[in-house]
């Protein structure tokens, strides 16, 4: 479940009177997500969704709100944060940060098909386009720096051939730096969970694209790398060429990549993988007090990374 | 009709690639309108409207524009402007200033009953409490300077009769100001046709109002009277009570009048009732060149400022 912090309808009515989104009329629980207290809130004017931050403070919150409302004011379809009477987008409710924001249509898919790759890789060009005027700073805080913070708490955790995937990959990569590569807001969990899809007149749409609690600002292929490795996969982590074709391709007739990024490419799988590989492991084995377990097995990012270590793929 | 200006698919299509919508899929001229060009642009995205301004400068713009975006980022249901790849949301297309905005759900409504009275009174406040917040400045155009300005250029063409009733409003109004009235950003049009309704889950919801080109900084209280004489009235011009009370009594709810607008009230509804009966009166006796005439009927403002003159009406 995900509602930690409790709101009633009384307490939820009187925080609306600084809004102008009309009366209560509906208040659910959402029980996904592991991070926030989430609310479907329904109003006399249409549907909201409320987020209490469990962790984030006011003080961090700005560049994600600030950059939901910038790419919803360029048509991405992300939530858009809606600003309180005193012009303010971010409130506090129970002793909480707290945001509204517009409730998006659509269900996740579970089995993507080419068609769906092709959806959102031109989104995730548009929103990579979108973001350049965007005037936020955060250094995504699952970056290199933070790879190498992190790989000895889990090291002791694991055995010797992992220990070992794990230093010759970080040696890897510590071998290049992407600075020079074309960088932006990136979203860095576009994964299948966090995009809704819908039919409309029987065509497939991109109802939107949720959840930018980990965005920051890092390479656009960074990007495009995570959002790969979590769409166009078989089971075992191998690229499945079909949906990467179809990806890649709906990516490439928005923004081309440039020749800096054809060549880093194969390595920017590899730091993808690595990426969720170890954030998997230290909430695996390092669980934090107080905290609800919600560990995915570690093991299959460990097999998209060795996937990755062994077929250079090209773009 | 009201496609002034010819846009391709092709023009658009190229024009297109300054956003972040996705791909044009379908476009067609809107026939409604009488001041601007209009088109339904369909895009894999979803549906926007695209206006080319026929007679507003891109200078005069901004006021209307941002109102809009900051109105729809506090959740009010009105057209939210589209940014392009430059973070401006206003450009230009053959020749023309153009904005891209969210095509919004539902229809007008030809005969409102008292349950869209009260839709239209609730977000008129809302708009009018979200409005407080908005920085732009622009008179509202259509104020008592230019009634003074304008009355001299209908006058000759009216019999004896209109010519003292015109008369003795413009003395009557002349009596009074409403500067220490709460002011702020007003619709000033907010007639039946610029409101859309919609049924969601059997539920009567507002769907959008539209339109705001004649927005303007006045006072809140005009555009309740503007509202009211539009919404709430027999065919002869009289108030209809059961409509009027849903529409003040859900106004209220919202947005309580002060003792000074409850003073104001009669002398307000005649004011807003002069402001259409004159603009008619213009359109109608002095067509400007090269002008599509879509002149109303001057007399139905008529009869509502006698109607309003006629019996005092309390808030």
């Amino acid at each position: 479940m995900s509602v930690f912090t409790k709101v009633t309808p009384q307490e939820l009515s009187a925080w609306l009177k600084g809004y102008a989104v009309g009366a209560l009329t509906d208040l659910k629980g959402i029980t996904a997500g592991i991070e926030n207290t989430n609310y479907f809130v329904t109003t006399t004017r249409g549907r909201f969704v409320l987020t209490l931050f469990e962790k984030l403070t006011a003080a961090e919150l700005p560049f994600y709100v600030n950059l939901m409302a910038h790419l919803a004011s360029h048509g991405i379809p992300c939530p858009a944060p809606i600003a309180d009477l005193n012009n303010s987008l971010i409130g506090a409710l129970n002793g909480k940060p707290a945001t509204l924001v517009t409730c998006l249509s659509g269900v996740p898919v579970v089995a993507p098909k080419p068609a769906h790759c092709v959806l959102v890789g031109s989104a995730l060009a548009e929103m990579h386009l979108a973001g350049q005027s965007y005037r936020g700073d955060l250094e995504n805080p699952r970056g290199p720096k933070w790879w190498r913070e992190t790989a000895p708490r889990v090291m002791p955790f694991l055995d010797k051939m992992r220990q070992d995937l794990l230093q010759s990959e970080l040696e890897h990569q510590s071998r290049f730096h992407f600075h020079d590569l074309p960088r932006g807001p990136v979203h860095a969990d576009l994964f299948r969970d966090n995009v809704l899809f819908r039919k409309d007149a029987r065509r497939l749409r991109l109802g939107g694209v949720i959840d930018f609690y980990f965005a920051g600002i890092d390479s656009l292929l960074f990007d495009v790398a995570i959002t790969l490795n979590d769409w166009c996969i078989e089971p075992g982590g191998t690229i499945e060429p079909e949906r990467a074709r179809a990806l890649l391709e709906a990516y490439r007739a928005i923004r081309d990549f440039t020749p800096g990024e054809r060549e880093a490419w194969p390595v920017m799988l590899r730091a993808a993988a690595l990426r969720f590989w170890l954030s998997r492991l230290f909430d695996f084995y390092v669980p934090r007090p107080g905290e609800l377990t919600h560990a995915h097995d570690p093991e299959h990012f460990r097999r998209i990374l060795e996937s990755r270590r062994a077929g250079p793929e090209a773009l």
